[in-house]
This record gives C-alpha cells, structure tokens and sequence, in this order.
C-alpha cells in the first residue's frame, strides 16, 4: 500500500527507529536521516541501529540512511520530524528557509524548541513558513520499545488537512499497529508535551516513597490539568479522555521505560538536577517543557499547579519533598 | 475529633480492617462485625486481624469486635457496610427489615447485590427502606494495603446530604489521608463496580501478553465506557476524570493488589473460569458484576463493548484471545 509519495524521517533514536519500521511495513523506500555518521556507517553494514532498538532488522535497499540533512530532506515530499525538540533549531539552522516549500512535515517529537517556547508545528509554521495543512502530528501512547517488539498499540494522526492525516494514517498501519486521525494538531501536540512534565512528576513522588494509591490521584489531577491549560491556549472541542490525551499520558506515567518519569525518581531520591541529567544519556524531553508551559501560560493563566511544582523543582532548587507535599495538598 | 456519634464496620475483609484502622484515628470507639468467629478471638486476644492487614494493630478497648450482627448495628448510629456484595443479602436475610431505622449507612463495598443486580445503595433503600439521604459512599482510589502502609491516600465520600458527606469525611481524614465529598451516590458507585470489570479485562490482555501501549488504550476507552453507561444510568453533572471515577479506575486496572485483574490474568494465560475462581481466595466483584452491568443495560441500551466481552468470557465460554481480539479492533 505504497502512497507513490517518498518519506524522509529525521532523527537517529528510539522513536525514529520505531517510526522507521512501521514506515517500512507500506514503503518501498524511507529517506532516513542522523546526525551520528558512526551509526550510519553501522546500518548501512549491519542494517539496525547500533544505539536504539538494535533487535530491528532493516531490510536492505528499502532505507535511504544519511547524516546529509538537505538532501535526506529534498529526496522526499512527506517529512516525519522525530528530533529531541532541544536540537531542532540547532539542526535546522543552516538550511535555507523555504527547503519545506511544498512539502508536508509530521512532527513526532512530542518536546517544545526551547529557544521560541513553540510546540514544533507552530515552530515549523513560523520559521519555514509551513502552512498549518501542511503539519501533523504523529501521537501516542507508543512505546518504541514495544513497536520493536510488534505488541499491538494505536497512533492518532492529527492534521487539520484530513487527506493528508488519513494518508499518514495509512502509511502507518499495519498487523500491530491501529491508527486514527484527528484535526486537533495543537491540542494533541501540547497534550503530548504536558504528559512529559506530569511524568517527572510522577517519578519524584515514586522516588519520595509515595504509593499507587497517590499515583492514581496525581494523574487523576494531571489530566484535568492538561485539559484545562490545552482548552485555553487552543479551545475548540476535544475528549481529553481519548487515547491521544489520557492513553499517552497513563503510558508515559505508569512506565519504567519512560526517561521522564526516571529523571523525577532520581530527583525524588535526593539526586540533584545536574547530578540527574548527567547520568542519564537520553533527553528529558520534560524538563524542557516545564518551562516552557510556564512561559506559555503567561498568556493564558490559568491554574497548573503540577507544572508550577516541577517547575520550582527543577529550576528554582526548591526541595522536592517540600514543594511536592505542597501540591499533593492541592490535589483532590 | 470524634463526632458523639457511635460507628460500626461489618465486614471482616481487607478493606474493612482499613476502614477500622482510618476511622479511629478519629473515633474513641469503633463497633465491628465480622462473621469469622475465630477472627474475633484473635483480635480481642492479639488486637489485630489474622487474616487481612494483619501488620495493623488495633488499641486495646478502642474495637468493640463481635459476630452478633444485630447487636453490633444496634450499638451504632452509623454503619460502614463492607462485606462482599455476593453476601450481603443472605447476611442481611435473617435481620428485620426496620434494623436501618433512623440510622445512616455508608457502603464501601463497590459490588452488585447480585440477586437484585442493584449496587448497594438501591439494595439499602428497596429492602430496608433506607432515605436516600442516609445513604453514603466511601470512594477511593485506595488500596487497603496502602492504608496499612500509611501512604497517603485520597477517598471521596458521597452522599446526597452534604451535612452526613462532610461528616464521614472528617471522621475519615487523617494525617495519610485525605477526604473530599460529593452528591453522586450513583455515578460513584456504578463507577467503583464497573472499574472492576475493566481490571477483569486489563488481566485477560496482560496474560494474553499485550502490552503497555494497549494498556493505555483499553482504559481510555474504558472511561469513555463507564461515563456513557453512568450517564445513561444517572443522568446528573459529573466529571469521570475525577479521583473517584478515573483515579478509582486507574489504581484498580494498573494494580498487581487488584483480585479482579487477577483474576483476568489467569482467564488470559488460560485458566478456566472455574479453576481460576477456585484459585483465588478472595472474591473478584467484576464477576458479579460483568453480569449485573449486563442486565442494567437492557433499560439504558449504550454501548459497552468492554463490559460485554468480559461478559461473553465469564459466562459464555467464548475464547479469551478471540473475544479480546474482537474488542481491541472496536477500540480508538
């Protein structure tokens, strides 16, 4: 079920590969793109990723794999964006401001660019002029390491242009994977970034000894605050009890695979955030994202208390176990 | 903070002792049934249950413990019912039917009566004659064990009269344990029910091995499932994404504690209905329960999807991975 359009995907981690491989199921070929050249140079060889999710198997001839960024962009028409939201901008710098010209471009980073406080669709829009029909989202809940592993989960597409969702929709689905398609592209992006907060909250109450029943609470909580702050900065009608909102939140805050959620442990045992940060070799997407919805809700103010608290937490060397007794008092 | 009023538990269960335990943090004395008679020697002799939560110790003189029924909800004015709701009625049978007189009662039993496929409350007023107003409920998300642990844990208490809610709150709250009220004794108690069907359903998929990303989309739809089916039921304002509702949901289908996903779990590995109920010790309510929902829908008519192929497992003999395959392709 090959769509005759040729697809790039840009980044060299767990979800990239992820999305790689379900790509692989209806493409003839995908565009691949990293920044590492040593594990480029490792797949082209030995056809899986040496770093992230290495039991999958590429067939050889069917990835295009490059640490050329413009031309792994400019051989396809559909871009899927799967790059820890902190480089983005780094990465992007250099190429010329209309190389998305025609193009439509799928953001699966679920993180905010830092440097603008944007989801990356609105960053995509603003800086490369990418019109709004021309940007979806690729969304959970969807642990790459069990795409790796075929079990069964569902994806939502969100694109304001319904084609061009239900078309990705199509090049994703297969034997394990089940999709659905939404308009909500803001909603769904915003939603996806917030969860990663509300994980690093969720580990340090794990850390500070906290117990399920608690953790139900704080998700409980966490939902209606996702609902609330998503509703002001982009309201139009949306069920946050659907899997792209509440399913990638619960999968993202019951997991041990999520690095979120383990960055908070480790801040609830009493690690410092430097010391946090440094042991763990992959991005906290979440720490990132607090910041930003704090800046973000500037100017829509309404009440976050868990990000306010992971907020204090990560960059203003408040005590975890105090500010977050603090909060769990707010919780109802 | 005792209120003057007397107060007894019957039950002799897990969530009864953490009931007992919770209560007198506030009360000078808490009456309580059990029908165990070698359960009340050993705690009169040991001053804690030999068979549930038995790390809790009870103040000597503080617990009035017995296996008279009648004397026991005679002693108080206020009655905290525990007992299982497959017991309930031939427990209750031989009492007369003004024993409630004048008296409120609170349910915590979160099962179906399953003779009248009523929830407890609609049991208390048809049979006893109970006022509406004198019936309560005690909500978690909270798992016995936890109580036991002392982690902080959050209980919703409805009742339609505010004064009677607030009361039990405060004869509840302590220092590891919050109390918030609310009016929606039927919303919140269907909703306690139907979670334990969803957890029979999380068992029979985590034992057939899906994963963590299917996880997250069954109990997604599953509250989409219990808010069409309470809705229909009690048409009154509620948010399902609340603590008593979703997080209620959340600490039932996510638990290792939770028997009904136990139970599912051996359905799932392949255990018949039969061996697996035998198995187990204590009484999974979902069972009851998958067939009393069943029932009430016949007036109501939602779809259910989840509730009937648990349901067609438990009582129709349809094969577990077959029925679960159906479900997860009607699920969004």
């Amino acid at each position: 079920m090959s769509s005759g359009k040729s697809i790039a995907v840009l980044g060299g981690g767990s979800w990239a590969t992820a999305i790689v491989k379900m790509l692989l199921n209806n493409a003839d070929k995908v565009h691949w793109w990293m920044r590492n050249q040593d594990a480029v140079n490792h797949i082209k060889e030995f056809h899986h990723n040496p770093n992230y999710l290495s039991s999958v198997a590429f067939e050889e001839g069917k990835i295009e794999v490059s640490t050329d960024l413009k031309a792994i962009i400019e051989a396809a028409d559909t871009i899927v964006l799967v790059i820890p939201s902190a480089f983005i901008h780094t990465t992007f710098e250099p190429l010329d401001k209309n190389i998305f010209d025609n193009k439509t471009v799928f953001s699966a980073v679920k993180g905010i660019v830092p440097e603008l406080h944007s989801i990356a669709a609105r960053y995509l829009h603003k800086e490369y002029k990418v019109h709004y029909d021309r940007i979806g989202i690729i969304c959970g809940p969807c642990h790459a390491e069990e795409v790796a592993l075929e079990k069964l989960s569902y994806l939502t597409i969100a694109c304001m242009d319904e084609d061009r969702a239900n078309e990705m929709a199509n090049q994703l689905a297969c034997r394990y994977i089940k999709t659905s398609t939404t308009e909500d592209v803001f909603g769904t992006e915003i939603s996806a970034v917030y969860k990663n907060v509300v994980a690093i909250a969720c580990g340090i109450y794990h850390g500070l000894g906290y117990g399920d029943n608690f953790q139900a609470v704080l998700i409980s909580n966490a939902i209606r605050e996702i609902e609330r702050f998503v509703d002001a900065v982009s309201p139009v009608h949306r069920d946050v009890k659907s899997s792209a909102y509440l399913g990638d939140l619960l999968v993202t805050g019951y997991s041990q695979f999520s690095r979120n959620r383990t960055f908070g442990n480790m801040l609830g045992k009493g690690y410092s955030v430097k010391f946090a940060q440094l042991e763990m070799s992959m991005i906290a997407e979440g720490y990132y994202a607090a910041k930003s919805i704090l800046e973000m809700n500037k100017k829509v103010n309404v009440d976050i208390p868990i990000a306010t608290a992971v907020f204090r937490v990560l960059y203003e060397k408040v005590s975890p176990s105090l500010e977050m007794k603090i909060l769990a008092d707010e919780l109802t």
